[in-house]
């Protein structure tokens, strides 16, 4: 039976990627029907070195807005920032309620309380295995195993049948915290009918399946013992799990923990609160005291894993950290994934590390490190699990997707019934189809600088680039009539007597430039652009010289002319004509 | 026998790295005795995206310049950039001799020719096993195997003894060319006696002995066998074996071979006429003929692997090329090594190709590159057929070069006989003793923006990235005094009576910025600006209101202030005041 998708009577649910489909980050699924509306993880994403000051990028939430009043809540599958770090950004803009497990929860409410949201946001705490009715749509939370506890997959009971939002995930066999993935629940729902699954494409590039977190403790343990002077153990403060076993193992070996990092600390006292971490208060120590102690009795957890220039870690590397010293027979552990982009940044701290003595372990050349995202035969282990008739990769950038949609064909979905979709995209689900149509006209990035209500527009951004190329040269000229002191450019300008008397004095022209040439030693250039200028004012006619635009647009030719022939550089020319 | 070093009658050399000792590129070594002086290699470096609006970084070569009399000669190890890329730059400062193989000195020739020191340049055309002498220097050329043909080591005689310089080398046991390493002439010098080894480090953290660079003809050849469209082939235009392989599976899988991009272009000619590369010209087509051939006809060589954004590989990406289209069904290999730093924007036209529907190959899903430097196997082989006393590490970062002392160690160098030295430091070798002594006084890196000759400023590098991260901002103030139209500032401040009038009119603050907030939408805020500027003014007294630093001081602090405030931004701010 053909079914017509024009047809309104047949029950569908729009999908709506608002991010994370095409990049790393920003993750952020908006699951919608004629009534209700739901919106999995509010994620943010951390600029590239192409994008120069912009500290922050969220999802453009046009779409939520201009839908509110069907807006039912946000489901947050676990608590990194590329899932939760657009909350408060969010619930600013909308007033709706938040479900999460109790971390993922803690977590997001540090950020929250920081911008001022806590106090009205509606949060809610799920347990795994719980359900939460949401309009159309009824939502029960399933545990699996990732890099941070208390992640859940969600699965989404809609008009049309079941969808499985994964989140975050991996089979990991033997998690340290002895949760694994709830494979029997997945198994159920692959039973009853699983009309589509939307999954996590971080990792499918990578064969085989990924090795438990519990596999690097044997690496760890051997770097403890052969380490006679203080030991730096660097990871992301989210990564829970390994904090668990450095804080085990600094327990075996007999040293004590001092934890640096205002990220890293509040997540060590809010995990251990919560009993997610179990940490002994005795062996806990102020890094500020960690000088006190012979080098051997100490153990340094720090961040600075990417290479941020302003971490602990590459402080310590550059010798300017306030209280923290590495020094000659020291180690550095950098127990986290290097991050395709910071390779450079990261590369940098690690020779500054040696330069300063230390003995450097990093995943490149030891198992300091495993990823908390399933592989390719963790993702096919979980489409088999569920036997989806749709498929949907998410996370990821298009290659990752891509590849992700090979793997799900070669167990099986047919390639008719897998769809590559990116962010904007709308995809419309019913019982027997399921169709990605064109863009949703408002979505993309917002950028942001400064406090996060303020937003950078694009041709900000632009200009921040083409100055970073070739700089800017600012010619100003000053136009004077003898007319009269204050007299305006209005009233001259309807003056045909005073026109002929408008020009230049002596003095008037200042040409001020930043990032171009190095002004003390070219004075001689910019006396040459000075005089170019003038003469170029000289040669207007007295309607032309009123007429600011083209006494601007006459300047900048000549100016760009003139540098680009002297020394093939292009500023940026932005000529200011006063008039007095 | 102790040897002193204060002692001016010992013999002895100095080893002065320019660059490529604490960095990938730019490498340059400098031999010098009392009386003569040589140099190894004029490489550049590309800069990073850390370094805006920057073209190409050269060493610098002051201290060059300033011994110019004694500089006997620069020998070129091969035709790399990273080797050859700065004797332009070096050959404007310096007029000495060149020595190098055949296809070095060809290779280089362009660019001297494009840069007008073709006709000046002293290029000397050596064979390997040709020994020339240098003053106190003897220069011995050992044919090494590598990326590309026609490469050598050096083996130089000094009076304290032999020092080899291997330039950049593996142990190809079937190069594409079928010359090998000269094992036997290395192999004679360290039973003859070798003082010192300066040996690249480039793959000194890879495990094992890089493969041969023909082990990839046989993937390269299933891709050709599985590609029923068009096959776009990627590759360094300096990689002249791997090209070679490419166009002899051409001609096997009866495709014809269209290049694209200039360097390649020129260095397919130039290789072709010396006997480097053996192509058949029927074989080729012009790109732009491409197209009138059947998709499984053709296979296109292009440059473009790292992502570079003008190259022709990524415009094609992008559907922007002018004739060359990608189109569903295509395959294309990008055979080279992802360069650290280089992830993102490969992966953009990685992602950009799949959505044109492209099947891609790099190295990281496919047998499709190989190194031409030699891994820790092949480092441990020089060092073994060498048996040096001395060892110093070149060619890499810090970490590179560390590695490499320890594979020294590893052999039996002992570890007080291995110098790990970086750029600009000065060692000094005698028949017993190796020692690193502080920095030259002048060495560094020219950064080099626009026409070779103009070099680029620290300062305006760091305004580039302050420009970049917040933007400028220009407050323009005109001053006016009553006492006349036309009167000089100097005039003025002679006259004290005069100062009591001096003042701001209506209409004469103007800011202006760029890379900062949109303008257009942001009126309101630049009218509060333009606001606090004038209350500041009037705030000063006269005399305050003469010194032009005070109102300028007093502007950018009260803006400075504002808009942090406002907007947690910090433009910079850059008042100008003119006086009329």
């Amino acid at each position: 039976m053909t079914k017509n998708l024009e047809d309104i009577t047949e029950a569908n649910v729009s999908i709506i990627p608002l991010g994370g489909l095409g990049e790393f980050g920003l993750n952020m699924m908006v699951y919608e029907t004629e009534d209700d509306l739901i919106v999995i993880d509010t994620g943010f994403m951390l600029p590239n070195s192409d994008m120069p000051g912009v500290d922050l990028i969220f999802p453009d939430i046009h779409y939520l807005v201009e839908r509110q009043e069907k807006v039912r809540g946000i489901l947050l599958t676990h608590g990194h920032e590329d899932h939760i770090g657009a909350l408060a950004y969010v619930l600013r803009q909308l007033d709706v309620p938040v479900y999460g497990t109790q971390l993922t929860l803690a977590i997001a409410s540090g950020r929250l309380r920081e911008y001022g949201v806590l106090g009205k946001a509606q949060l809610n705490t799920i347990a795994p295995g719980d359900t939460v009715e949401l309009g159309d749509f009824s939502a029960e939370f399933i545990h699996v195993t990732h890099s941070i506890p208390d992640s859940v997959a969600i699965a989404l009971r809609t008009p049309v049948g079941v969808i499985v939002h994964t989140g975050d995930f991996k089979f990991d066999m033997t998690p340290v915290d002895r949760k694994l993935s709830d494979v029997q629940t997945l198994a159920r729902l692959g039973a009853e009918g699983v009309l589509m699954l939307i999954s996590d494409s971080t990792n499918a590039e990578r064969p085989g399946q990924t090795p438990s977190e519990r596999s690097i403790y044997g690496s760890i343990d051997n770097i403890f013992q052969k380490t006679e002077q203080k030991l730096f153990l660097c990871t992301f403060s989210s990564s829970l799990h390994r904090i668990q076993q450095f804080i085990d193992l600094a327990n075996i070996h007999r040293r004590l923990v001092a934890v640096t990092g205002r990220s890293l600390i509040n997540n060590v006292r809010t995990a251990s609160e919560l009993g997610y971490l179990n940490v002994n208060p005795d062996y806990l120590i102020d890094a500020r005291d960690a000088s006190l102690f012979k080098p051997h009795e100490v153990v340094i957890l720090t961040t600075g894993s990417q290479g941020e220039p302003r971490s602990a870690l590459a402080l310590m590397a550059l010798d300017d950290h306030a209280f923290l010293k590495v020094e000659p027979g020291d180690t550095v552990v950098m127990s986290a994934r290097i991050i395709p982009g910071n390779e450079k940044s990261i590369g940098n701290v690690v020779n500054h590390l040696l330069r300063r003595g230390a003995k450097i372990y990093h995943e490149r050349n030891a198992d300091v490190h495993v990823s908390g995202h399933g592989s390719s035969e963790d993702l096919k282990l979980m489409l088999n699990l569920l036997q989806p008739k749709f498929f949907m990769p998410m996370h990821g950038e298009y290659q990752n997707l891509m590849r992700h949609a090979e793997l799900a064909e070669s167990v099986g979905v047919p390639s008719e019934n897998i769809k590559v979709a990116e962010d904007g995209e709308l995809i419309r689900l019913t019982p027997e189809t399921c169709e990605v149509f064109g863009r949703e006209g408002r979505s993309g990035r917002v950028l942001v600088d400064g406090k996060p209500e303020i937003e950078l527009e694009d041709i900000v951004l632009r200009d921040r680039i083409q100055l970073s190329e070739d700089g800017i040269l600012v010619p100003i000229i000053v136009l004077q009539s003898d007319t009269g002191n204050g007299k305006q450019q209005e009233d001259i300008s309807a003056d045909s007597e005073v026109l002929t008397k408008t020009g230049l004095n002596a003095g008037q022209i200042e040409i001020i430039s930043r990032g171009f040439v190095y002004m003390d030693e070219s004075e001689e250039l910019i006396e040459e652009a000075k005089e170019i200028t003038r003469r170029v004012i000289e040669n207007l006619n007295d309607e032309q010289k009123h007429e600011t635009e083209i006494v601007q647009d006459e300047i900048r030719g000549a100016l760009r002319r003139f540098f680009s022939k002297q020394m093939q550089r292009t500023p940026l020319i932005f000529p200011v004509v006063m008039r007095v």
